[in-house]
């Protein structure tokens, strides 16, 4: 058997055309513009490229973008005014920091500073906590494992009494990712480092959600047949043949995954384009509500 | 086999004496007396018991408590202001609003208003947040979670690497604790009524929480030979020879896993004894906390 391919690109392509039509009814009815400050500390070059390839899926969809550079060398005092600034101003309603940010600047001020409202990321802490607990409402679900639910969604995997396992268990990813799931009601567990049987574990998911950072860690057979994949992992591997000597591949093998599994995410093509949808999804979430309208934004 | 009988009541006086002990030494170094105010709204039976246990377990540790009832019939404005108000006194440390409150109030709103440093109960969002991500430190555990982490340390059973399985996802049991069990390095599956095979998973547990109040709903087959099982459940069930013709039992059927498990906590006498004591615990925490120490209690 092999694997029907989880087209992220294509996917988050459809969610992108989705948020400008919302954005265009949002001008139309309520004559507000979503805006989206991105706020970036240093010269970190993935980090400019990201920043610039959210910038241009806000323009795409008609949603403005609001940037801000400061040296490596700025001072916490100064992130925190502009993210303050950034809060109060009314025509920004997301604001993202782009990570990581220099070392003499403590990220969970920073972040903290964020007003949840604008918190289009979706990691403050109140944010998680509420998406952790039952009958709260939650302002956003993080962009990538967000997106991780769209794909499922959207790929026709069934969530609902699933299970499912979760490979890693960060902030960003992992975590998040496996309280969404349960939201959803699949039955989640959360594997790591210390977990005795990797293998034996992954293989009881009808849903395998690998976020660990290891390259082709997940093995074909540690994949349960029939089993949808989604590989959150991208590892520079060495590859001469490519230009810069490095090539892209996600957390699990893919060519001997696809094999066995029923449906998986490629990397590069998967999850990737699906963060920076959902961010954008976010911010049409943010501008609908500051207009006092439902938050669904898709 | 006969598991051993993790004795809740025994070690929760452990705990209650160590409290006390940390009491007098805040007393003596700095000369703050920890408050505990608590809040009971309306005549639930139940809830003027339980108030008054905390009140009694909170004059044995030498901590003052500070309590205020209002009737069924008080306002959300009323309530609000009292925990405000509560909130803004120095002399109270910790603030217990006891639930369920009346239908005409809104627990989150009340909930939320309780400042984070004083929340001993930990079901602020803002905390429950910290406890689901990495590198940021929440305020308290909740009490019951805390408590089974406690019954574990303190019974000898190994949480770093163990297979944990959790059965219930609610906020102010299932989840926390399944959160706390990530913390500690265990390798985590929350089970609830939409899972599969519930009895296949919890059978590959090492450690078992049951927290789904259903009456001896875990059955011997469930268990893993030598797992240690903790059950939170507190069921009334029907008992012509008893006062009032009920008696308490647990989500586990205590006399048949007894003969599986390795370690169980009884019904009563195990986890409930835990949460009154995990509570004055938190409140010298927050005493300690006031008083400029570092939070360790115990």
């Amino acid at each position: 058997m092999t694997a029907r391919i989880i087209d992220g690109t294509a996917i988050a392509a459809q969610i992108r055309a989705e948020v400008k039509v919302g954005v265009a009814a949002l001008v139309a009815e309520k004559g507000v513009t979503p805006g989206l400050a991105t706020v970036l500390v240093g010269d970190n070059t993935g980090s400019h490229k990201y920043v610039s390839m959210k910038r241009k899926a806000c323009a795409e969809a008609g949603i403005r973008s609001f940037h801000t550079e400061l040296p490596a060398t700025a001072t916490q005092a100064e992130v925190l005014a502009l993210v303050q600034s950034l809060g109060a101003n009314p025509d920004v309603h997301g604001i993202l920091v782009q990570l990581p940010l220099p070392s003499q600047i403590d990220e969970a001020v920073i972040l903290n500073a964020v007003p949840l409202e604008k918190d289009v990321d979706g990691f403050h802490p109140l944010n998680i906590g509420a998406i952790a607990m039952k009958g709260r409402n939650p302002m956003f679900a993080p962009c990538t494992p967000a997106g991780v639910i769209e794909l499922l969604d959207r790929s026709g995997t069934k969530i609902d009494g699933a299970d499912a396992v979760v490979l890693g268990r960060s902030n960003i990813v992992g975590m998040p990712a496996s309280l969404l799931l349960i939201q959803r009601n699949a039955t989640v567990t959360i594997c790591h480092s210390r977990t005795k049987d990797i293998k034996g574990t992954c293989r009881r998911a009808d849903i395998l959600v690998a976020a660990i950072g290891r390259a082709r860690y997940v093995t074909a057979d540690m994949i349960k047949p029939g089993a949808t994949v989604i590989d959150v992992g991208t590892n520079g591997v060495d590859d001469p043949t490519k230009p810069g000597g490095k090539r892209l591949v996600g957390d699990v093998d893919f060519e001997a995954a696809k094999e066995v599994a029923g449906a998986i995410t490629p990397v590069p093509g998967g999850v990737g384009p699906m963060t920076i949808a959902m961010l954008i999804v976010n911010t049409l979430k943010a501008a609908r509500r500051s207009a006092g309208l439902p938050a669904k934004a898709i």
